[in-house]
This record gives C-alpha cells, structure tokens and sequence, in this order.
C-alpha cells in the first residue's frame, strides 16, 4: 500500500530533473496500483458469476457492489498507510533527536559506520563525522535518511493518493462490468467483458511496462495473463460450486 | 503492490539487528497486505449481494470467486511487481557502469553532490570523491544506494512474498465468507459476518498498529472503520440498483 517507492516511482526518477518528476511518477504510480487491480479483479469476479447463473442482473450488482467496496479499501487504506507513514517518521524523528542528545557516543559511531560503508578511509571517516555533527539537524537530518532509509513524507500525499488510487479502480473496474449492461445472457456479456478487458489490460501494461522501463510488449502480455488467469479460475470455482 | 517499503517494514528494522528484523518484516508486511483486503473487500461484497439476494448461495458463489481471483491478482501481483523490482535494478545498474565509464566527470559532480547534501565541507567532499571513485564497485554501489534509492532486491523474495500474500488474502477472505455456510438467509448471514468481521478487523488492526509503531488501539478502530464504511457502502448500492 506505499505508493512513492515501487519500482514505477524509483524508474521515473530521472537524473537531471528529480523533483518535477518525483511529482509525475506518484500519480502514475497511484493511477497504476488502482486500474490493476480495477481491471482484474471485477473483471474475474463477473466472470466468476457469469460461471454460475444465466441472467446478468446479479453479476451488476455484485459487480457494483465490488467496485465500491474495492474503491473504498484500497483508497482508504492508501490514505492510512500515508497517515502512518507520517506518524512514524515524527516518532522516529523525535527518537532520533533523544538519542543524539543521550547516547551521542553511539549515534556519532553510527554515522562514522555509514561513511565506512561508503569505503572512505578512516581519516575522511573521522573528518566526516566530525563536520557533520557539528549541526545536530544536519546530524538527525543523516541518520534518519540513510540509517533509517526513511524520507520526510509530504502530508497532502496521503489525501491525494486515496483519491487517485479510487477513482482509478473505479475507472478500471467499470471496464470489464460494461458489457453486462447491454446483455441479458451472462455468457454472452462474458464472451464481449473478456475482449474488451484483455484489450485494456494488454494497453494498461504496454503503458505501465514503459513506465517501469521493462519491455512493453513483454510486460503486457504478463499482465494480461495475470487478469486471463484470475478469471478463469474464478469462473471454475463457481462452476464447481453450483455443479 | 511493492512489499519492502512500507511503513510497516521501515519500521521493523530496529537499530541494532537490521538484517534479522528485516526478513521477519517482509513476511509480516506480507500478511498485513493480504490479510487486510482479504478480510475488507469479501466482506463488503458480500455485505453488498446480501442487500439484493435473499438466500446464501449467491453470496458463497460470488465470496469464493472473488476470493480466488483477489487471492492471485494479489500474488501474481506481487510477484510480478517483485520480477519488475529485479530488471529495472539490473538495467540501472548497467546503465551505472556505463555512464561512469563514459561520464565520469558528470559522474564524479554527482559523488560530490551526495557528499555536499550531508553537510560536508568542500575539501572533505573531495577527498571522499577521491576515494570512492578509486574503486568502480564501490562507486557504482553508492550512485545506485544514495543517488537512485535502489537497494539490491533479493530474487526469491518475488515468489516467497507472492505466495504469503495470496495465502493471506484467502485466510481473510473466508473469515467473513464462514457464516454464509450455516444460513439460509442471507441478512441473518451478513449480521454474523459482521460481528465476526468487525471483531477480526479490530483484533488485525490492533496487531498491524503495534507492529507499525502506531497507537494499537487508535489504529485498530480505523481498520475496523474502513472495513464498515466499505461494507455499508456496498450494501447500499445493491440496495438501490435493486429497488
């Protein structure tokens, strides 16, 4: 559910223009998490159904009802786990600023240990330690970003992230529920939902394929499979049931 | 649908045995991706048919389709994500190496700009650029760790991970699904299912919170919360697209 450090989001940052693309690439990240899952999962779960009865009015409303509850969880849950990560990088924050105050001996051995890491020699090592720690928020600053791996969170990213998150599984989800509106057979809308959503998906991952800087073509045709995979055992589950 | 960063895996890694507390993390964070939209999402769908069907047996048809398909959109999801992860690292390492072989005066700039942003002065930034840049490893290793964020993803965390979470999403999909199989009637089902839901939500939360570093309780009641407005909102859609 932490949506600024996939894979998408590392790719699209470039390196001359970090910032502006740092911007781009969280909600192209947003926009990928939510239209994945949105294309797959209602997509197989009316497949499922399709499986199991032969009106198609049911597989609306479940469909519906999947899509708003999909929407909520995920756009919700992208919201708290923003929330968290906030609240966590305060908590660690103020830990950090206790320890330096409290235990600088170990603190300070910490940030000579990242700079051995880093394969200085002792004398750069200890000069390092020595400038950095004179200027105790450089210092915190240090330790939180490379010993904890932890960035300063932006706030509003959480409330925007929910929102993208949930419109794009709505958006995605719509899709695949589409046919069984103009269908009364559930086979029928199931034969036209398959097309038109592996279409999507195979357009929806070329997209994101590129995003990621994986081969397009490869990429889309796993996350196609993926979606054809989901469905079909969706749609044998229900068939074994109601045999 | 990336498992390494979340808060929940930051956090666990504790200052003193990074390497232990990382894997556990990993499978934790596993188990909360799955776990917590297995029990959300089911239940609310669920929650959603009850308010258009009388009797269970649409719900368990439609419950175990969705679960079969959340379950390997998650895994598949998450093992692709992870496959993703492995490539786009191996192409920018690769690109590393060539550009410090063709660049190495940009390349060296940037060493120095990560050396100037700790705070360092302007000799000891050169002298660490000196060292670094002795060793072409070395110096690769830091532009991909400081200057990308990219942290060398380990090759059977894809599989391991995709497995753990459609385990989960199973576990917690049946939780609310279970009370459908004793009834005939589908809102005596959801009342159950509710109560049973509302009460694992509450006791997963509270485990998430404390393994996240968040306040349990407070924590707690915000899954539970999200799990309730999914479910209501599901209900009421079906309410009304049926009425």
């Amino acid at each position: 559910m932490n949506n600024s450090d996939t894979p998408a989001a590392q790719d699209m940052h470039l390196h001359r223009h970090p910032e502006q693309h740092m911007i781009n690439s969280a909600t192209i990240t947003d926009i990928v998490i939510g239209m994945s899952d949105g294309l797959t999962v209602p997509f197989a779960l009316a497949a499922g159904i399709s499986g199991a009865v032969q009106g198609t009015g049911l597989i609306i409303v479940a469909g519906l009802a999947e899509i708003a509850a999909g929407s909520i969880a995920m756009g919700l849950g992208g919201y708290l786990a923003g929330k968290t990560e906030i609240d966590h990088y305060n908590s660690e924050l103020r830990r950090e600023y206790e320890e330096v105050e409290k235990l600088p001996h170990i603190e300070k051995q910490e940030v000579k240990d990242f700079f051995s890491s880093l394969g200085l020699s002792e004398e750069i090592q200890d000069k390092a330690v020595e400038e950095v720690t004179k200027d105790k928020k450089k210092w915190v600053e240090l330790m939180m970003k490379y010993e904890l791996g932890l960035d300063k969170p932006d706030p509003k990213r959480a409330r925007t992230s929910a929102f993208n998150i949930s419109v794009s599984y709505v958006v995605g989800g719509l899709i695949p529920l589409s046919p069984y509106f103009f269908f009364n057979d559930s086979i029928e809308g199931l034969k036209i939902s398959t097309v038109i959503t592996l279409i999507s998906l195979f357009v929806f991952g070329y997209f994101k394929s590129k995003v990621t800087g994986v081969n397009p073509v490869a990429g889309a045709v796993r996350v196609m499979i993926i979606g054809a995979i989901a469905a079909g055992c969706a749609f044998g589950i229900a068939r074994l049931i109601q045999s």
